[in-house]
């Protein structure tokens, strides 16, 4: 039993929200999840941060069974090599065992991660040494976009920058995956590089060749009219 | 640009759901998100599977900024040691940086990584020779739970059973962890483990210590006696 | 040949040990070495400190053959991972191969490696890297310990404390072995934790369930009135 | 509760054991236990295998506080690199801590680990998979001495040739130690290989240089003789 | 002393070689070497492969000074990670340590090192585990070169699609290394991938962008009219 | 395209070097290059440092497909172990993959990686993480030489000490690798050190059993009486 007051009313409430989630919420989507108990196929891998802000399933409107969903803090994926953990294993999995066909990397605004890189903020991260070590898969990216900015930067311009330099890095590191490598060369896998704005609740579509954002709009132009050009 | 006309149209649906996000859901929650712009402050870490079919938001009613949600294949926790990646990076994040006051590990039905460490299901797991590696993070509960079965046993009881086991091992990797060890000595931080049916909607506390489950209402009732007792 | 004194008195010393052993210790026990000589099969893996003060079979009077013997600095078993080295391997070596029923976990007073850990010791650690990092993984221990003293404290009473909690530490790391668990599960293995008082030559037992100590006495009552009821 | 009455019996001998060392044994022990509790300066790292058959003290006839003694499956020394664990640790602890002055690695005769590395028992290892990888680190050794076997070989002999030539093995392994290297250097330090007849109780020396063994009494002798000399 | 008589004539003639070019050779370029003696300052960072038919200075027309090299079997260069070794190090130091301003990888026809990663060859692979692990650096480039082709494919035409796919992921390994990334994003990096045929002695240069091949030529008149360009 | 014109140049003068290559140099080797072109047997695998000073074939004045060049800061082989990277997969393909029968290690004067092993140099090595965790496999060295110095000592006598000291190191990791002990014990493999001074482009042979340096002259005169004996 907890012992303080505040860890005990924070279950309680959750477990409340559960209850209600029971009686209230699951009967009118009852049959969507009998029909999903016994298998997924999921289109798209959604890869995101672990922040509270971020709910894919809000963001993207969708529904239970759509999104596979894997979350750490910084949004990052490894580079494949002989050190393989939790990131690596869902990659293969989403893409060898469920064969999603596209996977999508959703950085955003106001990214503690992203923030723990700027060298104003090194002493913070003494204390926490293991994401200091997790986030030398982001060091690249600091690196290059650090070039932009002063040593004293750390408002919001620069952990944007910062966190769209990851995301064109994270989906470089992507594609050092044999199992997307693979894919990408039979086209059967897209991938796409996403900056959230948690403030404005904008999406924007990053450019791995020109390294430009998009806004949604134009993005769902291009995709529209290729479809109409190949049909 | 996706050469292939099903990923074409998964990545159009995501898109113009982020549209009608905005253009229909974002507007009744700005001023939530317009306060949760610069900063969170989520008083529990929520670890779960990666599975399409698990929307913690939805199962806990929950809104952005309450959990800071960690996600892999089969809601693992490696054990502190000399290798640290993604998860103990979080954990240490969650725990240190953030000040979370409970950690829940929700482990679920019909889970593909459980299923995967049934001998029954060994050949397909050779061609995914990283989620082998990762999955030996669960050997010990696959060790555990199977002892109850047979060598053919496939079905659900013994992926429940599997994934319940699942939960009280990461659990007891969770207590390894230096952060959450020295929070646990000081009663500041409370580990709690779920099992999710997705063909319920139903969700069963993990007792550590009975190694028993018990309904949602009854952890309520001792949480709610506790709280009382001790006003 | 070495060039210092000491060594080769040392030395000297050693190898006249063995001749005295071979002419006045062995005889007496040749038909035990010569059962012993083409197998064994000890009961217990007993996994203790390297410190040269303690004696397992002395302490147990044991004769070889009984006790397979794992000794490292600060008695540790590091968790079940991607990273399994020398403590590993005997774990399963002793499990697997050769089907020991008990495992005995034995910390003791006045460990250097426990005053290592101390903050008030941190700085001598550092001229030792490989003993600061094998040491992580008795740092949960170390953060339970140190919350019940202040931060200058060094004395034996908190050297026990830290001893004590980590031998509980390293049966939970114990229970993370697949090999450990599959017999745990099948009741055909039993965890042991003692702390070992060199001074006093005294044993306590460890409960790992309340975390308090009992006396060999009352252990002994216990398993005997245990085989009682059951016989 | 051991449910095991064999497990419990093996309990209920070894707490015996300790009350007989309590009541009997420590009394006449009892001032040495008592200056030795509160510090160690053994003069010895004796590096040795976890069978249960052997007894570094009964062999050395040396009394606590003598020896501080390693031991894992194959007196096994990893060579110092990137991955260092328990054993490189209580090397580091063994040479920059407590000052010994000389190092002793001893094999044994019928050592299972030995054995395991013969190409005749390798469907044996595949069952422990820790413990084949542990063994990567006699590999070299495994591979010079099956050079004068054949591939059947598996009798007392090519064990005793193994085990000789991996205690060589490990010397080569701890002189990459810098901590070994340095006080090799300032001539302060010695090591030497031993091999331990279980049957006979009987300890050759192996020597480094001509990879030939000599007895102890003629150890004995060149360390007596060079005794003269020098002083 | 080699037994051997094949060793022996080969030691002979490396050393009568090191004496022809210490009284033939060296007297020419005595000035060269003395001003060398103190200090290199390279400007190219050169990776390839061990092989024995490749001599970059060679190629290049270049003399000692000129390239700092970098050779291992397959010119592999691991991604940025936690596991850093000889390549990553190399990197480092001649991008932070030399300040190198170009890096060239260099693969080259009838690799070894790209024929052991054809399915046709696996079971060669399998004594030689070492070499298989890696390989795993350039999987994705195996996965991505063998879709065009049948997996009984193994002559000229797949090595060298491998071969070219592997020079561009290793480019794509390089882009994730911190110091090479900070000097692109500030411009004062160039990369550039070569493909080398040893029978014909061409080269051709890959472009990352497009993906395909120029000649040395184009390459050049590209360069030159840059640089009139910015002039 | 390089904005720099450094890089410009540099490159330009490359590729020109190459275009050289191909025109004047390749011609008069045509019909060696062909005969390579669909293999290679060298009878060395060749381990050096990656400095751009040392030119393998030149001081040996060896034609391409003599010998087998591994190149890395230092060369350095770390030991055999279970962490195996570029060097080790190197070896095992050089010794069992081609078969070669000798392997020399070959350090040199002015060694940066030497350098930034001195006490006096630790200070610029902290900007260079990755290089500093690489030249912990020269530490042994490092301990063995600096202690015929003083801590400020740093000029060419103690680099040279070292060079050499690293070369007898990695010579002990060679012997540590299966695959060399193996060809080892069969007497079909020959291990040498040396080292070559930039400066007088003369080297020296170190002599593992003595540790001491011979002239080229020296270990030819040995090599062919040895010859003429066995003849
Ligand atoms: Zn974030
Ligand atoms: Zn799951
Ligand atoms: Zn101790
Ligand atoms: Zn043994
Ligand atoms: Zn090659
Ligand atoms: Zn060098």
């Amino acid at each position: 039993m907890p012992k303080c007051s505040e860890t005990r009313s924070n279950l309680i409430s959750l477990l409340r929200g559960v209850e209600h989630f029971n009686s209230e919420v699951f009967p009118a989507k009852e049959s969507l999840f009998s029909d999903l108990a016994s298998g997924q196929s999921p289109g798209t891998l959604f890869i995101t941060c672990a922040d509270s802000r971020i709910h894919p399933n809000l963001i993207t409107q969708t529904e239970p069974g759509d999104l596979f969903i894997l979350r750490n803090i910084g949004n990052i994926v490894p580079a494949y090599g002989e050190m393989l953990g939790g990131v690596s294993s869902a990659i293969e999995y989403a893409v060898l065992g469920l064969g999603v066909n596209s996977i999508i990397i959703c950085g955003h605004s106001d990214c503690g991660a992203m923030k723990a890189l700027l060298p104003a903020n090194q002493a913070s991260l003494e204390k926490m040494p293991t994401v200091k070590s997790w986030l030398r898969n982001a060091e690249a990216a600091a690196a290059a976009a650090l070039n932009d900015f002063t040593a004293e930067d750390a408002g919001p311009a620069i952990v944007r920058s910062l966190a769209e330099h990851n995301v064109l890095l994270q989906l470089a590191h992507l594609r050092t995956h044999p199992a997307v490598a693979a894919k990408l060369a039979r086209n059967t896998l897209t991938l796409q590089g996403w900056f959230y704005d948690i403030g404005s609740g904008e999406v924007s579509i990053l450019d791995e060749k020109t390294r430009r954002t998009t806004s949604v709009a134009e993005a769902l132009k291009e995709l529209e009219l290729s479809a109409e050009t190949q049909a």
